[in-house]
């Protein structure tokens, strides 16, 4: 079967050298286009990011010598979908003119998140979210008949709704959500944060990130119209989250603390159970970047750790431990979960392989 | 005047260290006498410490050739006073032998912060609780006629009663309190944490640390009652901590939120004002060791931050910043405090500092 | 083919647990037997690694559920085989006691590095020095019929001969060298460096490694006699090492200034392109642990980096960088090697599979 | 006595940061203006590092509402000396444009270091190269009656020559050096190295510093002609650095080896001997910011470290240890020096201190 043309737009970007080692060699994608701003456009992949290519991975030889182009759809014709890991700046204007020209675009931006009509989607969580597309593509003049926007999840908002997704399953829905994170330098791209900022520190504080959170989760965990027209967000979920920057190259550590609406509330080993047997679409559909292990749960007292678990299952999967009675709410845990990979590129690549599997892309 | 004479116990520790640093050159103490184990007595205090002094200041000239001594009150006959740097476990029958040999023992210990008859005394918050020592020696057997026991909390519960104090002495008492920390390494003390556990990593978990945040929080920010013979905690504060040691040295990071029982709750600018102008009583004795300003507030949005903040006024305050409303409690902030000196050695001579200005020592 | 069974002396310490993760699916080896300290033994491999499995990646399956063994000969009746992980202390009785026992002893131990009789054998550099078995053998009494010692070098060592060999071949003997060393903390072991010593700082020295660069080097470059009884080492190569301990978790960075005996010098291009075309023997072997490119030539003016190119190639081969005139000596140039893979475990497994090629464990 | 008065010129980066703590309640200077860029003039200094300030130090109270002017000379027409802490790129026009106004600049930038009439200075070393001055303004035309420019060395000579220059003193002659640099992040300036660049990470590079090593050294270590109108460089001093970054946040790290042209070389004791006893001009003429102890020699094995030495003495001396045979060389050693004082605003300022009881400032 002939693979998917694919683009990515901010490819020289952290995040789009992170979409370049996911689609190098993927199974039902191909790279046809490479896009990045002007400074860029016209050098072979290799010299744009000469001295910023900061993966342990080489770039891969079949994409060092592309030659980038401008971030405009005339240049991704022979594409179906794009991957945008464009900054929140140009992504407003690219990103709804590449789907204005009919491709699907899967956006790490934040722009398009909270648009009434585009979907939030997390792949482990709510990928039924998609079903909005139809309306979105008709709230549009003219209605593009194949291009859309599906943006995934905030990093440090993905590490901790995977968890709590399987949470309310199992036990109905959540009434208070406090949440203190422990966010890796990787979160913010390169250059970033300055070693100066970081080193031997802690910034308890990171621009927009606590509202990401709380806004974001509210409408990951909520549902959709009948008619698949409108979110239906939990407005009564009150969440409250403090947002730190730590030393840690990858890996957000997350500390939650949850109460139901339904009590008595389950127990720790009802908890763990749910967590572990948690599966998702992305499992059933067969897509190839989803996890074995949707949530890996840690019995040992001191794990999970970003250094160590930061990479099991490449990244695509979050893990949990220290699930515990929590004095003031019902149940208080840890989470871990890649920032780069399911908090990023891997969360829109699986999008799309959900999208291809579920004849979004036909 | 003549000066205190006091010793220290566990001298060559890294507790001990920072007394030595305290006390070379105190206005009111006079160092007379180093304990340390089996290992180290009969050597100078330069030739115990040799490898082991992890201090940025040298070792004080009029310590360095002192002869380490057992730690055994008839090695200390010459003081009034021991501060304890010691262990847990050699605490454990160590200290109250000092006690019962008639000297005032002030331990940074762990054994008897939560013992019916020993004071837990943050000396920014509870002093008053010194009340207790007549009780205290008339539960044991002879009764001392001088000795006592006080005790200073553990690091990362410093941090947060002093501004918990604060607003409870303004707004009435707290009802839930939920905090999650970010501890330096060196509350481990040498060798401690490992690098190879810590580099580049998180580690989501501190043996004990939660129920001692819990437990010491309602002690200290309780009362005492009429006459001095009981203290009388808070058991209906609801308190849950989530612990984390990160790559930082010095300074604990803590993100917490709280609600008041009396409601409305006061307002982010009221929280504000009340820390700003919270005084100590050890500031209104004048004691060497108080910092100016018990509280210090930022109103820059990243801040406090370990590196930048944890050596203002030597450590012997607190930093508090980015108090705003919680949108599951009512109020939270982030706290930051210098875990080995107002979490450790400043409270406890802070703490004798107020006793014999309050007559205690006599 | 059956595979030959091999087991492992210190299993549960860090270099054992490499060894275990090189061993568990190796298609020649098969582990057979885990010797541990008498603490462990009669555990289960998992439960006396419990809390100390530093590893990213998880035990393995197969593995798990091994019951540790005393490192006695008796329990090992199964292997031919025996890799050492064991610090200095045990190895000095445990390793001959193996040899004696007509086991092959591969020991990552610094006990018999320079023995007159034992090999010291980087599997990149010197595997020729394996001629002298018979020799060793011929030298003890009772001569074991099947059983000898071959260690590998110390880690700092191993990352610069790799290099220093390639130029020996190819431009003569050298004539000075200096070296100064950047070393990763996990050289120390579990649990090794502490972060109050590391943490923001740089420990200029590690005991005894300077003196086993400058001897190890002259063993390792030199030659062995005809015979092959005796090394001839290079008591003419003036050799100075710097030693360093960096906040790097894991990865030497050496930096290297060479002459050469032999005027004129090579020039820079030359150099580098020795250093890309030199191979090894247990490339010619295939050996399953060899690298594809022995020395990885980086021309980005600011390369290798530990955390960047540490992993290339499973950290099996060398990486050198910034190759440029020195204007005091030769050349100088910057080597990277994985001191826990190339500079300890994978030397030893590589060094058993050479010896596996060429008949040594017939 | 009335205090000079004095300017800053690039006040808001890090060595301005640096100039403002020194010079903010300084014996003999008073601050009367500070130069900024066109974005930051017209605010207040607080406004304008607002984010910026990154010293554990508070902005001085009367510092902080100064209104901040361009770098012209028409707005320092109240200074006599001002300190130049300006990059290079608006240094080359700026800093000879203060000169010609008759304005005494003590600069941190490089331009003029290797200029055959300006003076290279490290003021522990090389004051007596202040007599060229004379002849650097009859080189001028017009030639101004009181304007110079002073230079002080790059942070990382800085730290070796001072040690280098007792060698030289009591030794004769040096024949080479060899140097390996482990150098401080606050090196780069604000925001300076990414953290993504250098956490957990070794950078073996720092473009253009090993040459400034190699020149700057055989300039301050060499003399000045008879009739002061020339500076004699050591040409014949061989010198080869490698330069390294690595994650400290202050102080660099300096590894050394040297040997004599007059043989035999002196032994280690005497060199330590030389070291401890070597003194400066600073010293003598009472300068307030100079050391008590211009190299302080460790006779521990591990020192000196960063994080335990670079702030002793305010960092205004260098520390020196590990002093030992070099197998190559004569003699190799480790220099430890604060980058961001002795090796950038303490020079200046220090230098400035001197020009001032020399009378280079009536």
């Amino acid at each position: 079967m002939a693979k998917v043309k694919v683009g990515v737009l901010g490819a020289t970007g952290t995040v789009g050298q992170r979409f370049i080692l996911q689609l190098a060699d993927h199974p039902q994608f191909e790279l046809a286009a490479l896009g990045a701003s002007s400074s860029s456009t016209g050098k072979s992949y290799k010299d744009a990011v000469a001295g910023r290519w900061k993966q342990v991975k080489p770039i891969p030889e079949n994409v060092k010598n592309v030659t980038l182009v401008e971030c405009e759809p005339k240049e991704f014709v022979d594409c179906e979908v794009v991957f945008s890991g464009l900054d929140s700046g140009p992504a407003s204007t690219i990103e709804p003119a590449f789907r204005d020209a009919n491709l699907r675009v899967f956006s790490n931006a934040r722009n398009y998140r909270m648009d009434p009509v585009c979907p939030l989607v997390v792949p482990l969580v709510n990928p039924d979210h998609f079903s909005i597309i139809p309306h979105q593509r008709s709230t549009l003049s003219p209605s593009p008949s194949k291009g859309f926007i599906i943006t995934n999840a905030n990093c440090s908002t993905t590490g901790i709704v995977v968890p709590l997704k399987a949470l309310q399953d199992a036990f109905g829905p959540l009434d208070k959500i406090m949440v203190s994170t422990l966010q890796a330098v990787s979160g913010a791209g390169y250059p970033g944060v300055s070693s100066f900022d970081i080193h031997d520190n802690v910034v308890p504080y990171i621009s927009g990130e606590e509202e990401k959170i709380e806004s974001e989760t509210r409408k990951i965990l909520g549902g959709i119209n009948a008619n698949s027209t409108a979110f239906e967000q939990l407005d009564d979920l009150a969440i409250s989250a403090h947002c730190n920057r730590v030393p840690v190259l990858d890996g957000h550590t997350e500390c939650v603390s949850v109460s139901f609406k339904k009590q008595p509330a389950p127990s720790v080993e009802e908890v763990k159970e749910v967590l572990r047997k948690y599966t998702c679409e992305a499992q059933k559909l067969g897509c190839h970047s989803a996890p074995k292990q949707v949530i890996t749960v840690h019995d040992e007292p001191d794990r999970p750790q970003p250094r160590l678990d930061r990479d099991w299952q490449d990244g695509a999967g979050v893990n949990v431990g220290r699930v515990r009675k929590c004095p003031v709410f019902d149940i208080k845990f840890v989470a871990l979960s890649n920032n780069v990979m399911i908090g990023a590129a891997t969360s829109s690549v699986m999008n799309a392989e959900i999208a291809l599997a579920k004849g979004y892309l036909a």
